[in-house]
């Protein structure tokens, strides 16, 4: 295994619903950076506030056949890059808020987002996808979307599954999520890359919803190693030791996982 | 009960050993806030840094019937005060790095900190007590001591045993707990009060202990109310509403512990 991969995100501002565009940039953005682990937003192709189900379907692919994963299948292999980005997925009459983790030999996993924001539960069906670790050319590969990062449960099943990165495709609106995700990467000891989106959609009357930027990528101790603008797109990539997440001893007489007392904690 | 209560912390700067003058000092700052609940530091009376268990065990006392939890139960009784504070506990021959909660009416809680931080476990043995919620005149207040923080487990368990607020008193070093505690209190809607020390001890060659102060309460909401200075004493009181922490939901759609994916967790 390499010792350190460049790693990063792809920051975008996409048109709702414009998706054979909204992907274009992306791959541009992807090609661009030559990077080895690149996450996108997500809902990525699509935009984010669907006002209705109908419409949302309207919009939705399977996975992995549908057209915007075969592009990045396509992105992938060419570019040499693994991807992570955010999908709306269509499963028979059902939608989830999805991402896909793809490698340039193919598809590897999908995740089905497990916990929905606000009125995200009119229109998607809750994730039942288990929180995994993916071994992609020997780093360790896990994916949380968004909302998720409120829930500390999900970083810590993660990385006490021995991911070394988290990649979390993200459509942020409240304030708080990137100070938190230093939180995430120092109470487990692991890298974290969020990919969030930035601009204004506004679908519905008087309600805008402005998304907050400021994707990210976290060190295993806490370190903002970058973070972009609150507005407009960017894109950034990095080297970073995936080995470094292993350590998971802020002092030599502690180990943050095996320091952990199951016998009095009630979850 | 009371819809608002008055409630803080005191930040000293306490001297290696001057037991009785610490304990002077911090009941001096309680009398003269006249709040309703007060939280001091972790090992407020001793000092933090013993270079040996003989050391330790010289200072420590047994709780509750110690002159120090004694001290503190008449400055309750006669200021009105609830008062958490760290204390060094001796039992048997064991010593714990405990905190005390102690209402007017006489004695409520021992806690006995979980996770032990570098050197404390050659002084300390972890504690056995269950992480739990006392009943205080209608205000629902829970304790864990200084790196508890770095488990998401101690204030989950807390808050979902009904945790209003979480009196935290600490002897902080590194620097990322004040800004990790605004997490602590969104991912679980609850108040937490940080009660941390100031100052410099040197009590080996060549290592100084630098705590970092910011002593701070914060809101379920994640706001600070109030963050004490890096470096000095200094000692905060405010209004705060107890039930707000009973609001878990950020959107009218989410209720954050029944959006919780027990299913799909692995802890």
């Amino acid at each position: 295994m390499k010792k350190t991969i460049k790693a990063g995100f792809v920051q975008t501002d996409p048109a709702f619903g414009e998706v054979e565009e909204n992907v274009r940039i992306a791959l541009r953005e992807i090609k661009g950076l030559g990077a080895e682990l690149l996450v996108l937003p997500e809902l990525f192709s699509t935009g984010y506030q669907f006002c209705s189900m109908a419409e949302a379907m309207e919009l939705a692919e399977e996975v992995p056949n549908g057209p915007t994963t075969e592009a990045l299948l396509e992105a992938s292999a060419s570019s040499g890059t693994i991807i992570v980005a955010g999908i709306l997925e269509r499963s028979g009459d059902r939608l989830f808020n999805s991402s896909v983790l793809i490698s340039p030999h193919g598809f590897v996993a999908l995740y089905r987002k497990a916990h929905l924001f606000w009125r995200e539960k009119n229109i998607f069906t809750p994730g039942d996808t288990p929180f995994e670790v993916f071994d992609v050319g020997g780093v360790k590969l896990a994916m949380m979307i968004c909302f998720d990062w409120y829930f500390p449960e999900v970083a810590r099943t993660l990385s006490l599954k021995g991911a070394e990165i988290i990649c979390h495709p993200s459509n942020l609106v409240l304030p708080h999520c990137p100070a938190a995700m230093i939180t995430r990467c120092l109470e487990n000891r692991v890298y974290a890359i969020t990919a969030n989106r930035a601009g204004v959609e506004q679908r519905r009357e008087g309600e805008p919803l402005r998304f907050i930027g400021q994707s990210q990528i976290v060190s295993p101790t806490g370190e903002v190693l970058y973070r972009a603008p609150a507005e407009g797109s960017d894109s950034a990539a990095l080297e970073i030791r995936p080995s470094k997440a292993r350590n998971k001893a802020p002092t030599r007489q502690n180990d943050i996982f095996k320091d952990r007392r199951k016998d009095l904690y009630r979850l």
